[in-house]
């Protein structure tokens, strides 16, 4: 029996995890989470934190926050709001919306000073490490070309993972890494948590699988 | 007594309308909108529009939608999920949250397909003519050089908005036009509406109003 | 024999069209035009602008500019910069280079006052519509699903190139229509012309061509 | 008599750099440098580092680039393209032109494979240290409050210079450290380099001088 993974759930603007479907795909994390003792994380659209995280005691991330705060910043997320709508954390920098690096910056020292944890997205070793040297709470490292794909980083490109971690632990011991890209099945978690990372990121091998619950599940089958 | 002008309040990312205040912010304006029959819609930021339409009776709408529908758009808000939180319209292409101009057209028609109404912000008479082809709801003539400068438009530049007005009505009859920047008393919501507008956006006139409630009273009063 | 159409090849940044290859490429357009009679435009990348100009008496065209003027932006093509260089005119808004609307007016207004010509690129009727409104010399749709096809927008889908024509003559009589995606043949040019534009936008039917000379002289075979 | 320093002009959008005027500064950059043995760069705008290259013997940079290479990059500025206009190098990710932190590290990827020179300029020690760790040949920092304040940041902020450089070198020799924002005199230089930076980056304070060459002799004077 192996080490726990850590298991982020991006719902994207998937329909499938839009509105009370979020809160549903919600719950059923939280069910595994709770059954499994697999810490488990959700990811819904910013629209949809405070009904999520009103409803489920799973943490409850963003998708993305910007690197502002408040003022005259109309149409864009703050740390400070997703906070307020109960949110734990955020991804930052995902490859489907990607920020300026200085505004990776500012919007990680705005999730610090909200108590939120970051996960700052990236493609490539020297990406993971410059994220690194910035000490937000985890690195996820999806190589761009194998997201969607159904071939799980964890197979594809093991290199890519193994040095990562190794990169991350050397500038940063306190930056946990997580990888993505392809994951779906419990073999895909067992080889990254293998691989030196804290667990995995994953969207449409939950989001858009017929059985969420089941796919889920799968997920956590070997811990 | 006057017609009866729409008025839009932008939330922004101000603290005084994040989260709890967002929700005591708009129902102000549902207090004002019902005693005086001015329609007021309130635009909080989007992880507050579930728990404020939660709330309020009157329109919420979105501060921004992006271009995007269903599928791997991490981090974009869709037109369906601001639907699905309870709003019933957005904010297009504000001044603070530009849109490269096909994303503004497809943003407009996820709305339509949403059953939401667009607000399309423009700067200049150009721009509002642009948007206008497009046809939205409505088009909010915003000149930047006046955006939180305390001159009203309607005062400091009367010609941009009654030029505007008859331009847009020259290319679509049905598109109504709003006109923001500088706005923040009664005597300015009148001006406006003189101008043949069919009511006025602002922001930090109510949110940072020592008093919103009273400044709401305010905007209302001469109608 | 027909009438005479404007070909505008955008070099992109492919290696056949950079630096010493960009000025044998568009002496190829300079010959073609000079023996076929028909107007063709270059379109090289900024930095090749001034050597291409400096080379050839046919037009040079920028593949982009900015809606900024003088002043601090670093990094920014201004309309001054490339009429400076020896540019005619410039693309804007090219599917590869989105700009904000507000942006699309500013590079529009920035490239009529300093004598440029200016061709601002669409994906569909509608955003076609709006481009038209701001009165550029051209407007080039290119449906963005045919781009780099192989199949010709002309053939693929006369509608839009029909109806773009008839709503942009509606609206501003004086700004002509060009078509762009899939172009690389005579037949294809003759085909655009009959929907009624005045020619075609292409790239990698030419420049990515084993011969591109004899991919012009195609072209213009039908003239 | 002091250590030599390397001085940086970026010519960003000015009128007093564009064309004609921009061979004009360079010629000043190179006569000071020529004169005074002191290094001096010169950045012209993309359209006129061909025509700057090619009449000055002074290495002459771009102040972008974007993160991609030969291939249907319409409107973008690739390392190749400027290595064959001239330039010997490149600012990336100036504070008027920021990019996406994957596209930083693929755009230095691409000036080293050029064999060009990169500068990444940055804003504060986080990302200082984050550009470093990407190993550009330079990383000059600029505090965003200070540039075009005519106030040096080696004078209003020398921590940040200090912190930089021991944070920098401690990451990565190999890369030496710049420093901009509010530099216009000789003393400005002799600053930087004691808080141990290899020189500075400087734009208005020669560009926009009365007398551009006196503006660089003084920055020389101390050498």
């Amino acid at each position: 029996m192996g080490k726990k993974p850590l298991i982020v759930v991006n719902f994207k603007t998937y329909t499938e995890g839009t509105g009370e479907n979020a809160v549903r795909m919600a719950k059923y994390c939280e069910e595994v989470s709770r059954d499994s003792g697999v810490d488990i994380i959700a990811c819904p659209q910013t629209p949809d934190i405070y009904r999520v995280a009103s409803a489920v005691k799973i943490p409850v991330f963003a998708q993305h926050i910007d690197g502002v705060g408040a003022g005259s910043y109309t149409g864009h997320i703050t740390a400070d709001s997703i906070k307020a709508a109960g949110a734990g954390g955020a991804l930052i920098n995902h490859s489907e919306r990607r920020l300026v690096l200085a505004d990776i910056d500012s919007a990680l020292q705005a999730a610090k000073r909200s108590g939120l944890t970051a996960i700052i997205c990236t493609n490539n070793i020297a990406v993971t490490k410059a994220a690194a040297v910035l000490a937000p709470g985890f690195v996820a490292i999806e190589p761009p070309e194998l997201i969607g794909s159904g071939i799980p980083v964890s197979k594809a490109d093991p290199d890519i993972v193994r040095d990562s971690v190794a990169a991350v632990k050397k500038i940063a011991p306190d930056v946990e890494v997580l990888c993505g890209a392809g994951i779906s099945r419990g073999e895909d978690v067992a080889a990254a948590l293998e691989l030196g990372t804290a667990g995995v990121l994953l969207a449409s091998g939950v989001i858009k699988a017929k059985d969420p619950r089941a796919a889920l599940l799968d997920l956590v089958k070997n811990v």
